[in-house]
């Protein structure tokens, strides 16, 4: 059964290709509002999609952008898969380094090029693919499916996030799938299970009322930019290690199976260090670069400012400085605690001189799904047989909040399949797609809901 | 005599002031392009009064604003003084804080207010008119003079030391007198001895070749800006001692006489605090805070930048981070030597992860003028004779590249004898001079010309 159905894959993958470029044609920018109607055309095609495989599919208005919904149900299933994607895209620009134009997609060799090929509508759209491979060859699905598919991912939207808090009860699934980042090299297909989080905070430090004349007060003032300086200086040590009290409480170690198997994955620290254009790589010593990547917690100034930063010089003593932080945290440290742990630590740092005050910005926890979660040993054979490769288990730096809000509003485990390619240039200019992996990633998807059933 | 040149002073006081009102009318902003014709009839309006007196006057164009000198000489005179002086004046900008239009001079009690009223025209035109009392009471003057007036001040322009430099014969004198500063405090007059020098650099920290993603490399790469941070947190101790080898070694301490006049001036450590609004003074301990603005050396970032700084958060590890610092410098310290030593020490704690470069900008050095160089002794006197108070004998935290200019080029001291007051608003809105001092000062000029004629 399962054979007629990559048979189907096969036999349909132009079609699939074209109805793709159909979507990926639709500029469907969620940060300029005048791309607002592209939007609601781009929801509205990922509807009929559904609709068209009788799927129970629905538009949802939010004050953003609209949410898509569509359910199979079917009372033989024992199992409901929820599949979370983003019909949104990045802006294209800038639009001179592109070879070809971003919304007019092009094939060239075994890529698709467009923007959105791989970041999320040719992703999502290997699932609307597997479940019409399904119900084309078997009239029916193995299990219950549920698609929640938002268009403001890429501006940091909360309506999918209310929409899944409001809408607990129907939501209600075994397990997620969300198809949103990629295979760790080519051919080398990922589960993803573990996402750090982020606790972002500004931070400013006010010294005189206004702005002083450097020669006829400096001396006898302390120079808010110099305090500033000296308290970032005192967050960490040399090596990286962050010096807040209680930051590394609740951080989860790795396990030794964990670093033996981030040890086995190919990776040149040379080649990274070139790619990235500095003198020499940095971090906390005991841990390698994946280690430190994937899971350790950092500490970064985003942006510092305060004084002159026109041409030449200024004299003054600024009457203020401030930076933005971000804290990356991994399982099992609370962005609450964190932030809390983190003032307290300023506070205590800042000296009688200046007043500190702060900004909350974007929070949001750390992620890890064990080997032994249910579902997982079902994706990592769908991945195996969908790419005829062995699949590695992986985490990412990055912070993908949806995963969070699925896991904690619905009390299931998230699974990251990423079916892109490291290189595929999500966010940049000539974003691609291997139609190669997007028959695989069908595959992937089609054998999941298979194998899911079977379990 | 002298008691004569008093009187006439006196008798034609209103006359000053109302070609002093003249002289403020012209709007002679050098830093703003559209007034260089204005700053061109400042010029001449100079040059008229020193012609109406008889003196040598000329213009002397540059590549910026005119220089007018004039010169009377003769040869019964033993001694030559050199006064220096600017016609330019600063933008009146913000206008609404001004209770008056900047060009249209209004008497408000005893002051007179307009932008340039004690810097530096108010201040120039003492010179200007105690050499008319002079010559009215007594058809001659009793030492040579040198005037040197240029249009350049407010924007640091370099012609007027080129000026110098060039015509370093013609310009020989015995002294060099520049009222362009104030007393210590009303019916204080003071004489500074001292100004401090300074050494301005740049420096920017180089980490990845483009700002990085902070979830997917931040703990693998060193961010430039927590380095920055760390560099600059090395620079200082917590009392505000600088920590670059050899900064200090070249420094003139505080001589015993110096530190007790300085604790001898009226001085309110609570009230300056308020004044600036900040928690709690700062610096050097063992040091007042007098001492710390006008005789001790400092460092301050002027301004600091690197990454974002937009609303929200950004969350990028930035490719790169720079600041703009200053160090006041105090006699003996050499800006090229202090230009050196931050370099070598920014070098030195510069991590093997980034790259550092350095950009300089302006600098000058200290100047000092002993209480024993030649005409101190006259310019005291000068000021109690024409203030009818004890002068006090101060140093100034600020720097003035004209003084060294003079000092250096013309191998005299330049002595700093300031009319206005310290609230007088220079380069602020309602820049003011009390009449009084300026008849004062005009009293106090007419002074010093006979007591150095007595010498």
């Amino acid at each position: 059964m399962v054979d007629q159905i990559i048979e189907y894959i096969r036999n349909n993958k132009q079609r699939f290709i074209d109805e793709l470029i159909e979507f990926l044609k639709i500029p469907s920018l969620s940060a300029q509002s005048r791309h607002k109607a592209d939007c609601e055309r781009a929801a509205d095609f990922v509807r009929k999609q559904f609709s068209q495989l009788g799927l129970d599919a629905q538009l949802h208005p939010t004050a953003g952008n609209p949410i898509v919904t569509a359910r199979h149900t079917s009372p033989e299933n024992k199992t409901t898969v929820l599949i979370y994607g983003h019909y949104d895209v990045q802006p294209p620009e800038p639009l001179d380094l592109w070879t070809s134009p971003p919304f007019e997609p092009r094939i060239e060799g075994d890529n698709i090029i467009a923007r959105g090929a791989t970041d999320d509508k040719g992703q999502l759209f290997t699932h609307i693919k597997a479940v019409e491979a399904h119900l084309k060859t078997n009239a029916r699905l193995p299990v219950n499916l549920i698609f929640v598919i938002e268009g403001e991912e890429e501006v940091a939207g909360v309506h999918v996030s209310e929409f899944i808090r409001t809408h607990r009860d129907d939501l209600k699934c075994d397990v997620a799938v969300v198809s949103d980042s990629s295979q760790y090299a080519p051919n080398m297909p990922a589960l993803c299970y573990g996402l750090r989080g982020i606790c972002a905070q500004e931070i400013r430090v006010q010294g005189p009322k206004q702005d002083l004349h450097s020669g006829s007060f400096g001396g006898a003032v302390a120079n808010p930019v110099n305090v500033l300086c000296q308290m970032i200086a005192q967050l960490k040590d040399e090596s990286g290690k962050i010096r807040i009290p209680g930051f590394y409480d609740d951080v989860l170690p790795l396990e030794q199976w964990e670093r033996e198997a981030f040890a086995a994955l190919p990776w040149d620290d040379e080649a990274f260090r070139q790619s990235l254009g500095v003198k020499a790589l940095h971090g906390e010593e005991t841990y390698t670069s994946i280690e430190r990547k994937w899971a350790r917690p950092t500490l970064d100034v985003n942006g510092i400012f305060g004084g002159y930063n026109g041409e030449g010089a200024k004299t003054i003593i600024p009457a203020w400085g401030g930076a933005k932080i971000t804290m990356r945290l991994v399982p099992n440290q609370n962005p609450q605690t964190i932030s809390r742990l983190f003032r307290d630590f300023i506070r205590k740092i800042t000296p009688p001189t200046v007043e500190v005050s702060f900004i909350d910005h974007s929070s949001c926890g750390p992620v890890i799904v064990k080997r032994s979660a249910p579902f997982v040993a079902e994706a990592l054979e769908s991945l195996r047989r969908g790419f005829g490769a062995e699949p590695v288990f992986i985490r990412e730096g990055g912070s993908i909040p949806i995963v969070l809000t699925i896991q904690q509003e619905l009390n299931v485990h998230a699974l990251l399949l990423g079916f892109g390619l490291p290189d595929d240039n999500a966010h940049g200019p000539n974003e691609k797609l291997s139609l190669t992996d997007f028959e695989r990633g069908i595959r992937t998807s089609a054998t999941f809901f298979h194998l899911c059933a079977q379990k």
